[in-house]
């Protein structure tokens, strides 16, 4: 352990190298026609996935890519030691209730639009410790149920400002697994809650970028990278404007990350202009994680690259009472 | 390693001894009338605390718990790696609030009522495995903020039905460290999701009573354990009928606890007749453990206890949408 510590600063190492051994992922109607869409395990016909509600479809989407990607590592129910999820929705009822289809434990966690990386980093944690073999990390988010919980009725037809993003109808899991096979999590960068006082519940991606800046600098700073040491910094659902922030933001501090970042939200839909910044939501950076960017990881295009999902830690009651968005980003480093 | 197995079962056993060094809660006006009243650190004349809403009030409960925890640890804001909570309001406000005073990294984590033994398990194994050397756990809730997210506008005067409880106001948390000092955390049972099948939102502590049943069970089995091991085995906020329930479940399974179990919501309120049930909400047993609970250990009152906080995973969509309660119960077994 001399020359091995197991953390610096907010990054923790993770020295027995816990590996996303499998991935799956299922997104909606509109998201298959972009980039992601010969990647996704499913690619839905009707978003409401043969169910009455649209909370009820986000479920079974998030359910079904734990289901595929438990099956697709070769595993069954039984092996798995535990899972962590989250989503956007009221007491994260998705993962509460996809969890129930489940023999094994469940670890609620949230962190917004973060959640994909924060269950990725808990999974690592636990399983580089010894205290899990396996586990399973997941999210998903749905546009309607978002859209009604968060603004407003979709029959309503409210217009969108230009700022806004789109919430992504998908879902996205991994094993994170012991053991020689898949993509190794080298280490991983716990993130502070930044607020730099963005009221706009329109522009998410102003509010989350200063976190995700915060963290991938503390990363930088704690493991001694430069941002040309990875292939790809992958941030969450900045989106264009977000993205354009937190590339602005890093520059100032000395970091030019802008030849190796690259935002969910603004490569998943295929025409941007559409959905005006592109995509958001827990499902946006946990579909194209786990469907596009790992199965290029693991063809070789990418041999190491930063995980950055980014939340807006807000609700309906918060912004209605005055306050800002509070932002927050976990990193996670992968390599293959 | 041969004769110390880090994990059985859904058990991990903490061989480093995370240790919880300081705690600190605070109450709400009704509550301080009862049993922990004399243990809290601030008691509330009005439960608005000097805010303008009562979910500006829950999160300045939670903010000076972890403030106060930390103090009594004789620690500086500096001394923390991380805090982990979360709460009941939507996208869990209250701890990212919070979250949001601090300098150190937030990991936001779910599980309803109880959040407080799945935050104190999560901190104890990030503590045990080295990835940091102090964290903090809390979480809380407001009787208020509930009434009006989860059930009626207080002005209504709904009547409340004999199986209800009510949601604490108040806040509790702890620092969880390595070394010598303070509460040892030996082991942790990670819980599943149970349901039963109850959908009377009215009646939390019988949709939860089969988690902690069969988390405690679980702990039992793992542990090798038998209840009359322990000087207390603290449930969470199943009220009277969970409680009876809970016995009822673990001993038609061969074991019985009432010998041992107390319920926090049970004991929190000085006539329960008055509250039906008993107390409930995150903050119920935030509150009693991080009161009297582990005041009475530190004074050795009580050597081993299990701490089972429980929680039900249900949303006021979930309900609307016809769907029953699953509940869930992390168990956390402390020494001293």
């Amino acid at each position: 352990m001399v020359n091995q510590q197991i953390k610096i600063g907010n990054t923790v190492f993770f020295k027995n190298l816990p590996r996303i051994k499998s991935f799956a992922a299922i997104c909606g109607s509109k998201e298959k026609e972009g980039i992601i869409g010969e990647y996704a395990d499913i690619t839905l016909d009707d978003d409401m996935y043969g169910e009455s509600t649209f909370e009820k479809a986000e479920c079974k989407m998030l359910t079904n890519a734990i289901s595929l990607a438990i099956e697709k590592g070769g595993f069954k129910e039984q092996d798995i030691d535990v899972m962590l999820s989250g989503d956007l929705l009221n007491q994260i009822i998705s993962a509460s209730f996809a969890a129930r289809d489940y023999d094994f434990p469940f670890l609620g966690v949230y962190s917004a639009c973060s959640t994909m990386s924060e269950s990725i980093m808990l999974a690592a944690m636990l399983v580089n410790a010894g205290y899990v073999k396996r586990a399973v990390a997941a999210t998903g988010s749905h546009f309607a149920s978002a859209e009604r919980q968060y603004r407003y009725p979709l029959e309503q037809g409210t217009t969108r400002p230009p700022q806004s993003q789109w919430t992504v109808t998908g879902a996205g899991g991994c094993t994170v697994c012991e053991g020689d096979e898949g993509i190794k999590i080298t280490s991983a960068t716990m993130g502070r809650v930044c607020d730099y006082g963005v009221i706009d519940v329109n522009n998410m991606g102003a509010a989350m970028a200063p976190a995700a800046a915060d963290t991938i600098m503390q990363h930088f700073k704690d493991t001694g990278t430069q941002p040309t040491d990875y292939d790809l910094i992958l941030t969450g659902d900045l989106g264009a404007l977000g993205s354009r922030i937190v590339k602005d933001l890093t520059w100032e501090k000395g970091y030019d990350i802008s030849s190796r970042h690259v935002d969910c939200g603004e490569i998943i839909y295929k025409v941007i202009e559409d959905e005006f910044q592109g995509g958001s939501g827990a499902g946006c950076s946990a579909v194209v994680l786990n469907s596009y960017v790992l199965s290029k990881m693991r063809a070789g295009l990418y041999k190491r690259i930063l995980f950055a999902a980014t939340g807006a830690l807000l609700s309906t009651v918060s912004s209605g009472q005055g306050e800002s968005i509070p932002g927050i980003s976990h990193v996670v480093e992968l390599e293959y």
